[in-house]
């Protein structure tokens, strides 16, 4: 605290206290990030504790007394900048989290600092007014304008999810039966239990695509209180579900349809690769995120209806927050934007990256991820000691070493586990998982992934995280045949 | 863009891009509050509107082209400090929503930086680990360490209300019934019907507390399963429930109870204002805020139960995240930490700040907004031309114009709505309202009601801000009488 009293972020002093405050913020993240070097800290979960012990955190309580804001500021940055995991190293591939664009988080510590509260005009005049741009934008990057689309800004895809069941259920009733693929992120089924809804119905999916017949065979026996969801680029391979048929079915037998195209919505900006996601603008609502493609920091959500009206089960009134004297006034009423009260102007970094930007940088940027995975599967495909799953979709690489193809199924398939574990454990890469089937016999096996998001890195800089899975792979290999 | 590509805010050269444009977002951030300067933009949404459409905003479209980083962030950064409310601001007084630490606000740039997301521990190793120390920490605030209680991070206190009715339903079924005060925040009968249950039962209120015998009669009537919803830090006053008495009720009718301490939680930190939240250890779950005590940024949402168990609701599995043998070989399961998949490291700059003030420098901040409410509302009481609502609870004072005594309730009110507009289209304060009986006459009447969350301003502070009211009453008054 100054003489003044404690350093606010706002204000008229507040960019000058901020300034200092984030010099020490980011030496401090600086120093720990080159303490760490590879993509995460090596040694597992136990040397992670240590470190934060050792700087006498840990402890489960509360401090009484305070160390002042330089210290606990330099030392808490440096701490997480040793031990995280780094999304700006190549070899941190494994899930659909990114780095961040450094112009998105200098924008959003504007935010932060004014703090507006998007549920109150009067709290967030500016902030609303750019949101309300920026969704309206987005709205139109999923929909013909002449539809009078709309979106709204969410904590992610998941609550993206959540909302497009929560239209659906609001329009349709509360027998509402879901429909999705085996494909479908575990967000769908999570969001129909917290609504209150009954189980998902799933469809059979090929290649990790939903197959249209069994939707239909499935529609068939439904009401017409149905949602079908279906996905535009999916965690495990990154696959697009035939979204044109699927919209055709949905139509013949009354469905709502709802894309959660947390991952794929935003190769809406590429024109190399808007075409592979055509049919999005299809559905009755879509699922955008941008801490995948968008290279935002968490949160970043997105949900484009394709009627605005729809958003109207949102609606909700509160004497404080909007009261109708002054609605009727004119000042806007912002509370049914979302589920929430109280709630961050996450648009407001998004809206500046893509000033920043625009769409074109947007979409080359998905241009480069999907043309590096392309290049990255064309490698494997090379190497005889690793196998490809398929050929990739969007910016997804699956592949297993050959050398567990001598394996039993089960085996070949803790092993996979162990040389991703033994790789985080090393501290030298983050490499995902997932079980589908193998094209070559059928039988599902568990695959390493590779979900590739890096704007900045090359083909190249894949290589050595390929030898270093065939290298781990034979270590494991040696200690199992000897462990027998 | 660089010649090395796009500029991201972690990695080697993380701290060195950021630092630059860190200095261009603040640059921009201060201009705006410069030339803003009092507490919101004066005008109202029209003119917000057309300072964004002057700056080539408002028009609804994405730009297909970037203009570049710099750019962008400067000019998109004045925007929004010339068209904030801010409440740094003493003026801004309205909402529970608080000026940010800078403290806070620097640490938050280095979580956006490296972007953690809590729902796997690859990608969160250090941040997972200050997330469950904090937590830990907090669950300690609200309840004994001997009951072994746990908490979560949430998006806000409406969040965390919803979190509460979904532990309730997991634990006590489907057919669970919550009752709640009039005195709740909508945010409890929202989460009903979110969660598909039946709309709450609404128990009277006194001076804006529940009344126990109400509860009983109520708790009387109703089943086992049920989940009463008690309120510590009303948002129109402040005022704390009598706990105790409420879980007396509970406990002798097999009743759960949530407290619902969003507003008042964060006085557990001091010593002079932690007995009037006494009783908070009594319900099996509270919700927390530090958005509103604790001047965090939005989302600072925090909900503690007195059985971790309970939380047991939330567990789910997705193998992409915590498949079983990697649980088994010891990496930690996140993913049932929260309703959402991707989570923003949010506990990272709480729990900097509170090693940084610690529980005590905390305490002092909630003493001094409580000492200024005080002090406020000792002064509307002086004042001939100002009427208070009755003695402040925590930080919020009530109070009206004198000169509305003399018209009908329903003139009288509708002139509280137009002084509170005024204010705002002025720019030059943020006063809330709320709907409260009157003391004298037991009439329900609008009141003009200020949140005190300035952790510096005084009582001097808020004088011109009566001031002000008192004025524009009589102005409004007189042209009130006038277009009779």
């Amino acid at each position: 605290m100054s003489a003044h009293g404690v350093q606010l972020a706002s204000g008229p002093q507040g960019a000058e206290q901020l300034s200092a405050l984030l010099g020490v913020a980011l030496r401090g993240m600086e120093a720990g990030i080159r303490e760490r070097g590879g993509p995460l800290p090596a040694g597992g979960p136990a040397v992670v504790s240590a470190a934060l012990a050792a700087a006498g955190g840990g402890t489960g309580r509360l401090p009484r007394e305070g160390i002042g804001e330089e210290r606990a500021l330099e030392e808490m940055s440096r701490l997480l900048g040793l031990g995280s995991a780094d999304p700006a190293h190549p070899h941190c591939a494994a899930h659909l989290v990114c780095s961040s664009l450094a112009v998105s988080v200098a924008a959003d510590v504007v935010a932060s600092a004014l703090n507006p509260s998007m549920d109150v005009w009067e709290l967030a005049p500016m902030a609303s007014e750019i949101e309300r741009d920026f969704t309206t934008g987005i709205a139109g990057l999923c929909y013909p304008a002449e539809l009078s689309p709309d979106a709204v800004v969410t904590s992610g895809g998941t609550e993206s999810n959540l909302l497009a069941l929560l239209l659906a259920r609001t329009l349709l009733g509360a027998d509402l039966q879901v429909v999705c693929g085996a494909n479908a992120h575990h967000s769908v089924t999570r969001a129909a239990w917290l609504l209150g809804l009954p189980t998902p119905v799933v469809v059979a999916c090929e290649d990790d695509r939903m197959v249209p017949a069994a939707l239909e065979a499935a529609l068939e026996r439904l009401g017409s209180s149905t949602l079908v969801v279906a996905t535009a680029g999916t965690t495990n391979t990154g696959r697009i579900d035939p979204l044109a048929e699927i919209a055709g079915a949905c139509r013949r037998f009354g469905a709502r349809l709802h894309v959660d195209a947390a991952y794929g919505g935003l190769a809406l900006c590429s024109e190399e690769w808007s075409g592979h996601v055509r049919g999005v603008e299809l559905a009755d609502s879509v699922t955008l995120d941008m801490h995948k493609f968008g290279w935002q920091s968490i949160a970043a959500g997105l949900l484009a209806t394709r009627n605005a009206a729809d958003l109207g089960a949102l609606t909700i009134s509160a004497d404080y927050i909007n009261a109708s004297d002054d609605v009727d006034a004119g000042l806007p009423d912002l509370l049914g934007r979302s589920i929430w009260t109280s709630r961050r102007a996450d648009a407001f970094r998004m809206a500046v990256t893509l000033m920043a930007l625009g769409t074109d940088g947007v979409g080359r940027l998905v241009d480069h991820c999907c043309a590096t995975a392309l290049e990255v599967a064309a490698e494997i495909d090379r190497r005889p000691d690793l196998r490809l799953w398929q050929s990739p979709s969007l910016s997804t690489v699956l592949f297993r070493p050959t050398v567990l193809d001598e394996l039993p199924i089960t085996a070949g398939d803790a092993l996979v586990g162990r040389i991703r574990r033994e790789l985080l454990a090393r501290g030298t890469a983050i490499v995902g998982r997932a079980a589908l089937p193998d094209a070559v016999d059928g039988h599902r096996k568990l695959w390493l992934k590779l979900t590739l998001l890096h704007p900045n890195a090359s083909g190249a800089d894949y290589r050595s995280l390929l030898d270093q899975v065939v290298a781990v792979a034979a270590e494991e290999q040696a200690g199992l045949v000897e462990s027998r």
